[in-house]
């Protein structure tokens, strides 16, 4: 197949305006995001994603995907692909996505995870990955916790973000509208009146709140809680890593 | 407080070994490996671990460590600090600790959990910190997982290799001594044999065998297990990053 275009030069400027989609700030300024390589391509094609663009290397010119957006394909070279790959093998399949504007949130039902000021990319990747494993309606995170659309976010979400709403917003609002909705609101904290998670009655509608990886929660934020859980600790570390303890609940409290 | 010993610049010698301690091989061949900050030092000295050499910064050379260690203590620059250091602000103090030499492994109790290839070291070391959390006897890993004393499992360890014995062996081996203590043994893959997790009956003894992040575990493992359990996945995610599966597991089996 003869692509429409063809970019040889890593210091072609579409290319570094893509090196570039790595910031937040860029991700923001755009409303578009880079993902690579075949299994997060296929997954945003095959859940319905805005792809914008997309970008081959000549040995995936004839891949299913390249004839499918041919309008909007341009073919690369293995240095351009290398260039804009996170990967010290990229799979040389780039597109640009647009960001899924979620801000329409008024009721809330089933399960959700609430992250609260959760910084580590590789922890709210993770959870976005185990919430969609175990069945969860949505994830949000609050205005401080790492951006779901950067690289390291996205390579732990491993396409999970095609699968359930992900929401980036204010939390006092987020859980006043669990609330409302009739949600019971879980905070993950040791406190006098929190309970070990798997004494807890289970529930079919609820949200879990996790805290920050040093912190824990916000005051405001457990002051807003219906109830505080813990993970029992059996020996001698201090805690457990927030995405572990994340999936032991999100398991922990499912009806399974 | 005087210190016997000063050291100035990041070039000199003593420094540029102890830079070198974040290889694997290194570490192999003085049998000593580095850990820097208050909780890890601390932790280390709690457990009695061997302490070889102590680098303390001028700020804290009146810490009580300093002062317990302090015919092997040296202070260091700010700038050797910096050399030393895998973060950006660090705390100002390094030891040398000499690696467990667990190589006596003849019989298992309790609860315990293998790694077969596990590669990843945040996994690795987020797997060892789970275990302690949850009361796990000990952590065996295969010859070809990623090395305890490598500087990026033990940030994600905290300090848990002191608090139980890790083990890095051959794993047929391993399985061989756990079957022979009595201990069932459980591998996480998905196949017509296998339960689900939460459907097993518990037992106070057994070994948890989690596998390799893109291949699972083993054909030679597999053939060794007493029962294989999976994780239901309740949504569209493909699989669990493999130290979230092993916390839900680890948490799961227990009787708590």
């Amino acid at each position: 197949m003869n692509l429409m275009k063809y970019i040889e030069s890593k210091k072609n400027d579409e290319i570094k305006q893509l090196a570039k989609l790595s910031a937040t700030k860029n991700i923001k300024k755009t409303g578009t995001y880079l993902i690579e390589g075949f299994h997060l391509v296929r997954e945003a094609d095959a859940n319905d994603q805005r792809i914008v663009k997309l970008y081959v290397t000549e040995n995936n010119e004839n891949d299913r995907l390249a004839k499918k957006y041919h309008d909007i394909v341009t073919g690369v070279s293995d240095d351009v692909a290398q260039a804009l790959s996170e990967t010290k093998t990229p799979q040389g399949i780039f597109a640009v996505v647009k960001v899924q504007e979620n801000d329409d949130l008024t009721e809330m039902k089933g399960q959700w995870v609430i992250l609260d000021d959760v910084q580590d990319p590789g922890n709210v990747g993770t959870i976005v990955r185990t919430a969609d494993a175990a069945g969860y309606t949505g994830v949000i995170t609050s205005l401080n916790s790492a951006d779901f659309y950067q690289p390291k976010v996205q390579r732990s979400m491993q396409g999970s973000q095609f699968h359930m709403p992900i929401y980036r917003m204010d939390l006092q609002k987020a859980i006043s509208i669990a609330k409302k909705s009739g949600l019971k609101v879980y905070g993950s904290e040791v406190n006098k009146e929190a309970m070990p998670y798997n004494k807890l009655e289970k529930t079919d509608d609820f949200a879990l709140v996790m805290g920050n990886e040093a912190h824990g929660l916000g005051a405001d934020v457990l002051s807003e809680t219906d109830q505080n859980i813990f993970i029992p600790i059996l020996g001698k570390a201090e805690s457990l890593n927030v995405a572990v303890a994340a999936g032991v609940l999100m398991y922990g409290l499912k009806s399974i």
